[in-house]
């Protein structure tokens, strides 16, 4: 892609002139309000720089494109699809279009889709999760491009984020599964590395594992792309295993649609011989036989708040923020106590 | 939006010359290689037009953003999230990015994101069924931009399309079901209104129920959006009519998977009192219980095919074509004879 000459910028002359964009503004359009040595040391930036206040003003209207740019991990499975009909909603009540991209889990991929939505003119973009090269996040800075980190919440600022604490509920269902009586917990979880979401999730079951004082060797764990396929095959072999599982903890609903279909295939009984977990509550979830037990996430409620908090840092209303929403086991059929 | 000036495009010299593209390039580029006469017609066009050769070729270089658009009525239910995803790897590997935009079913909506995706440069769009207002195909066809519509496939090759036959197979369905004796069916359709795909599913059910000698009269029909919750809603008013049905026939997955799972939810068996039926062997299908008979639409295959065929127009390597897939019926326990 062929780059664009560099067009100075209301930011290039504040920082040659070492003011705010407010001052060098002021010295544009109300010199009366500025002091005289103000306005020399602004005025001589706008000469050495070559700035046109005019132009500038038409490419700042002209970059205002009223689109916002979402990248996906995937577009199968209905994981991200009723937060993101939710933010789109939300999206055009303010007079705002969506493009969505669908990295398929690679990194790379996602990198250059955030460089090509950037490059079509979106205003901002939301992102799924935190975990990214910093060279990504340097360069959203670099081209000022709004962003937002959804399904994830982080403790700290830097980052706009809308989501909740994986590791955290994890753990809650994890005690919950616990607590209920069961000893022998194997864990079907997405593939951790380049996905925070799935290794908060599994973290959080061997926080609980751990803190009721049990070894993690005794936690056997399949990592597995989140597929129906991956989910069954990975109950196979772990019902091969000698000493059979009470409990299969999914990290997603939809390894666990997978685990309950092939159950039933095989003649084992959900929950009478085990009984599975998983995490979502995507609709699937309510409609697999037995329904799962799972963990509620508000995703509609997550994709409106994205869409509010995402158009007031492109419209400078608000600063970054991080929302934390709250999440909460949904005991259905698929889990019962020994 | 404003409309940019129409610039004079290759295309334009020559329909007024009366010759193909090629051989306008020939009299630009290879002149030894046209016959004089016909050199001396093209460059009379390329005179009155005002084409600018260097100009235009910048401007076709700029042009080819290697980024391709799709419109699809809903990013929920995964009904098109198979295809799009399949789509979506065949593009990446011949190069090309994928944007995408979700209607939600609004037919203004849909005609408004298709010229945000032209003004971003999309090179090309995949637009989902034939039925919309003329007035965008003509803004498509001034503004040159390759369309390929899915999920149906027309008889004339008017429009690019990559799909099957909704109508027929959904007749075929019935035909099969009606052959196993039903004689009570009851349909629950999506809104035909705007969706063609529906409307034709729908007529395929009447065209058996005809076929075979019924009244249209005995054949209850509730029209409802595709949700899940809407397919249950409307299976409680159809099993309160006096003459209960024995099968009911959905015009999609969704709605015969809230249909099965309300069945359960009011004691009702699936198929022993009531056989479901639905239409597109989404992912849900094999997963609901019991499994769902229903039409079998090769998404991946649709997919790849939609790729290849609108890169090959956008790359002036095809002419417009139809390209019809063989669908087929997939029997599960949910439907039985009576």
């Amino acid at each position: 892609m062929p780059v664009s000459p560099h067009i100075p910028t209301l930011d290039d002359v504040a920082n040659a002139a070492g003011v705010s964009t407010a001052t060098v503004s002021r010295c544009l359009n109300e010199k009366q309000k500025v002091s005289p040595k103000t306005l020399e040391k602004v005025m001589e930036a706008v000469e050495s720089l070559g700035y046109i206040p005019n132009f500038n003003a038409r490419a700042m209207a002209a970059r205002q494109s009223h689109t916002i740019g979402a990248i996906i991990p995937t577009m199968e499975n209905a994981i991200f699809a009723r937060g993101l009909q939710a933010f789109q909603e939300a999206l055009l009540d303010q007079g705002y279009n969506l493009l969505v991209s669908s990295s398929a889990y690679q990194p790379d991929l996602e990198a250059q889709q955030i460089r090509e939505l950037v490059a079509r003119g979106a205003d901002g973009l939301l992102l799924i999760g935190y975990e990214r090269d910093e060279a990504v996040y340097d360069y959203l800075a670099r081209r000022g491009i709004p962003t937002l980190l959804a399904w994830a919440s982080l403790p700290d600022t830097r980052h706009a984020s809308v989501g909740f604490d994986n590791r955290a509920a994890m753990r809650c269902l994890a005690d919950r599964v616990i607590g209920l009586g069961h000893r022998k917990i194997a864990v079907i979880s997405g593939i951790i590395d380049g996905n925070d979401r799935a290794a908060e999730r599994l973290s959080g079951v061997k926080d609980s594992w751990q803190a009721h004082g049990f070894h993690l060797d005794d936690l056997p764990i399949i990592q597995t792309p989140y597929e129906i396929e991956n989910g069954a095959a990975a109950f196979v072999e772990l019902m091969q295993a000698d000493v059979k599982p009470t409990v299969i903890m999914c990290g997603n609903d939809v390894l666990a649609a997978g685990v309950i279909s092939k159950a039933r295939d095989i003649g084992i009984n959900v929950p009478d011989d085990v009984s599975v977990t998983g995490f979502d509550d995507i609709e699937l979830a309510k409609h697999v036989f037995p329904a799962l037990t799972t963990v509620h996430v508000p995703h509609r409620e997550m994709g409106r708040i994205a869409a509010e908090n995402l158009i007031a840092l492109i419209e400078k209303r608000a600063e970054k923020a991080t929302h934390r929403l709250d999440v909460s086991i949904v005991m259905r059929a698929s889990l019962k106590g020994l």
